[in-house]
């Protein structure tokens, strides 16, 4: 088991990362206030064995999957936090994936202006990224996380055991936000291309977690609330994936964010912001996981979500962030009209 | 004009307080994507003159009182910043009392996890305290700011100009959060007592509210999130006052806090806590502003809204802040069968 310290400066967090976090997990929460918030996929699996491992927890089951990550989502979680009278010292535990992670965190960033909070995620997307880094948040308004806050979990126990119940969908996802990792990380990138047949491997999907968090912690120790604009890095293929998720939303977040950085390296290279052997790079980084582009009818006119994106900074610009070369990005900014131009390219089905 | 720096750990807040200090909001506000939060009281009287000094914000208005800081109007800020297409660089204004202030500051901390905000604060009430320190919130289930945020605004702008139009119901309230200073601070309480028949006076207003904000500044700079437990001092008078506020909630803010600290000065007294003298004193100044405490029928019975306060560490037990002697106070703890004992003494108006 690995300790990572990601070192913010509005509350250190601490993961354990690999074998035997969740049972750190249980040693931790054995003598507190717990309230555990999770959904319906993972209740069906692990009820049991949270009951069991928590008998004093209050465990709150919300929906399973990313439409339900809205404000009536948020007030049950909120309501069943007030019924169980929890207090300051409470602690909130997210048992899931982003989903879950993101408005259980957003919910004890509120109440009372803060409860504790500790992150046990149990999928690969949530390990290698969600959980880390103190982002919380709801969508609402057809805008991608436009409600949350900044709220670091005081502990992330990040156990491979759940990985081995996920369905493929869930490992693909994950994928997105490692590859997306390895194209920021030049060591990262060339580690996932040496094990390009070992995606779907357990202890190598355990190895790239931790590698992927110490990345990730390291950047937002830099730049907590994604002001000074390190943080925006993590943004790369996100304008284009998180459009697209609000238009069409049946894929995987992951996925999204495969084929907005797929889309995202054409647009770098065509603009002249990274070289075309680079963007092979990216590409063939993005195949391993998404063998395929798929064609999205109308794509065009997903410029409209990307505008409403948080990272713009002006009207009618789209800002986004591209890959420039080896272990290297750049803030890029289009307008709308070109913009809805690039994103004609997803009308067709690439090869 | 005082210029008073609040140096809280998550970020920098200034207050300019006196004549000119809106004209130093004009003045910042002037080149800033600005979206104004103020209620329908404030609106009628200064609806014209924000118009015209701030051509291109927008304005969103709510429906003024206590009874309406809750989700429905803090939604109703959140669609109106996303119909503005708000980015995190737009700056969110608070203008008016500590209703507008506490719901557009939550609103600011949660929209794209956290957009710019200030605060003009329009009240007495908002002017000393709320308007200072960054704690925002809504009511909710029947709790008193229990959902919100630590929020801190770039800037704060005390202008004595709009005390002139606040009615008597209005100042009293904020000398209820004035004399709770003067109880906390001996020196604020002398000031206060030596200048007892100038408490609707203009001149006196201006020069307590700076000595009241520096005060405040003090506290929070040391203890932003009520974590150390500084920063609790705060609250004294607030478990009695905010549990009759939620059962009652006729009276001001202010004078329920004065009624409270009337009972826990008495509640000092009683346990030992503070002797006969000082507990006289803290009378004394809590007269100036309230000369009678009025019957509250079936007081008892609020002891259920303190058990849900915020403040609270373990169930059946309730926290309050006692004042102890000039300038001290003790954090106390009673079982809620012997608070509800001394509720009792307000279900008869008292000489």
């Amino acid at each position: 088991m690995q300790i990572i310290e990601v070192h913010t400066k509005s509350r250190p967090s601490t993961v354990y990362c690999g074998e035997g976090a969740y049972a750190r997990a249980e040693e931790f929460l054995r003598d507190k206030d717990t309230f555990i918030v999770t959904d319906t996929n993972v209740y069906r699996l692990y009820g049991e064995k949270l009951r069991a491992d928590f008998p004093s927890a209050r465990i709150c089951v919300v929906k399973a999957g990313e439409r339900h990550k809205n404000k009536a989502t948020l007030f049950q979680i909120l309501d069943e936090m007030l019924q169980a009278q929890l207090h300051r010292n409470s602690v909130v535990a997210a048992v899931g994936g982003g989903v879950v992670g993101d408005m259980a965190g957003f919910a004890a960033s509120v109440y009372m202006r803060g409860t504790r909070l500790v992150q046990i995620p149990t999928t690969l997307l949530s390990q290698v990224d969600s959980s880390v880094g103190g982002k919380t948040a709801i969508d609402y308004g057809g805008v991608k996380n436009v409600l949350g806050a900044f709220y670091q979990p005081e502990y992330v126990f990040c156990d491979p055991v759940f990985l081995q119940t996920l369905p493929p969908r869930e490992i693909k996802c994950g994928w997105g936000e490692i590859i997306k990792t390895g194209v920021l990380d030049a060591k990262i990138g060339d580690r996932i291309l040496e094990n390009a047949s070992r995606l779907y491997d357990l202890q190598f999907m355990k190895e790239i977690v931790a590698d992927c968090i110490r990345f990730k912690a390291n950047v937002v120790e830099q730049d907590e609330t994604e002001k000074s604009g390190v943080r925006k890095c993590l943004n790369l293929g996100h304008t284009t994936g998180h459009a697209l998720e609000l238009k069409y939303g049946r894929r995987s977040h992951g996925e999204y964010v495969l084929i907005g950085m797929w889309l995202e390296s054409v647009i770098a290279e065509r603009e002249g912001v990274c070289t075309a052997e680079y963007a092979a790079r990216v590409r063939e980084l993005i195949a391993l996981a998404q063998k395929r582009i798929p064609a999205f009818a109308d794509a065009r006119s997903v410029v409209k979500y990307a505008l409403l994106d948080k990272k713009n900074s002006e009207k009618g610009i789209v800002d986004m962030i591209l890959p420039k070369a080896r272990g290297e990005y750049a803030e890029y900014r289009l307008s709308a009209e070109k913009y809805a131009q690039y994103l004609t390219l997803l009308q067709e089905r690439q090869a």
